[in-house]
């Protein structure tokens, strides 16, 4: 487990990937995001996306699990107090292979709690073809070294 | 579907609420952002939650689920491009019910195609206490009237 302490501003982790079946952005979509764009074929091609597209919400999450792996579940997390400036950037269609990256952006000690770090953290979520598809900042809270 | 133009600033819209499990909060952890403390009791215990709390993305992706019965899927939604200021206010707990309420706080038609309009959308998730839980602000496009 990486402490605050050995963090620097611009390090950087690269996550795995996955990729997003048709079943699973439709079902995503029925739980948390049910637009026709996100759930049916002809809704998705008559809409500004041209064919069925995963939800926002949906990529958010794949990217935050490869994010967790690489990175999250690497450092002393201690939660996140939220995001800044997520954008979906390019649309995610079913079959397409994401992965992600993580940089560390900025770190500053708590004034109240000299034990925790506050860190901005960059995701990127990435398609095959290394085209960015999401981009979020998490607002997050690391433990210092004791 | 009401359009662009039937939608005013300061119009609210109130959604349905919806309970989580304990078995919810862990599946969903163990799909999209597994930390000790959304998957196991006793991490919960030991970190700064003081037991098990849902992530922060499935309180969000719930919330949302509500937001698109009560307004997403009301209006003529064409897609988000993004979302702003995502704030975990207070940690969400097995069992506890979750509300949300919508109001759109900001519009203008696009100068590049006439035919939709932006509008910034405010959404704040509760739990049954009445308490803010969860806050975001999305930037979404919505199709003008014909």
């Amino acid at each position: 487990m990486l402490s605050y302490d050995e963090l620097a501003v611009g390090d950087t982790f690269e996550a795995g990937e996955t990729t997003l079946t048709e079943d699973e952005i439709t079902s995503f979509a029925g739980e948390y995001d049910p637009q026709p764009f996100h759930l049916d074929h002809e809704a998705g091609e008559e809409s500004m996306f041209g064919g069925l597209v995963a939800s926002g919400l949906h990529t958010y999450c794949t990217c935050n699990r490869l994010a967790t792996e690489a990175f999250f579940s690497r450092v002393a997390f201690m939660g996140g107090r939220g995001v800044d400036e997520l954008r979906w950037q390019r649309p995610v269609r079913p079959g397409d292979t994401l992965s992600a990256a993580v940089e560390v952006t900025e770190k500053r000690v708590s004034e109240s709690n000299p034990e925790r770090g506050y860190v901005n953290v960059d995701v990127t979520g990435m398609n095959a073809e290394g085209e960015t598809v999401i981009t979020w900042t998490v607002l997050g809270m690391i433990r210092r070294a004791e």
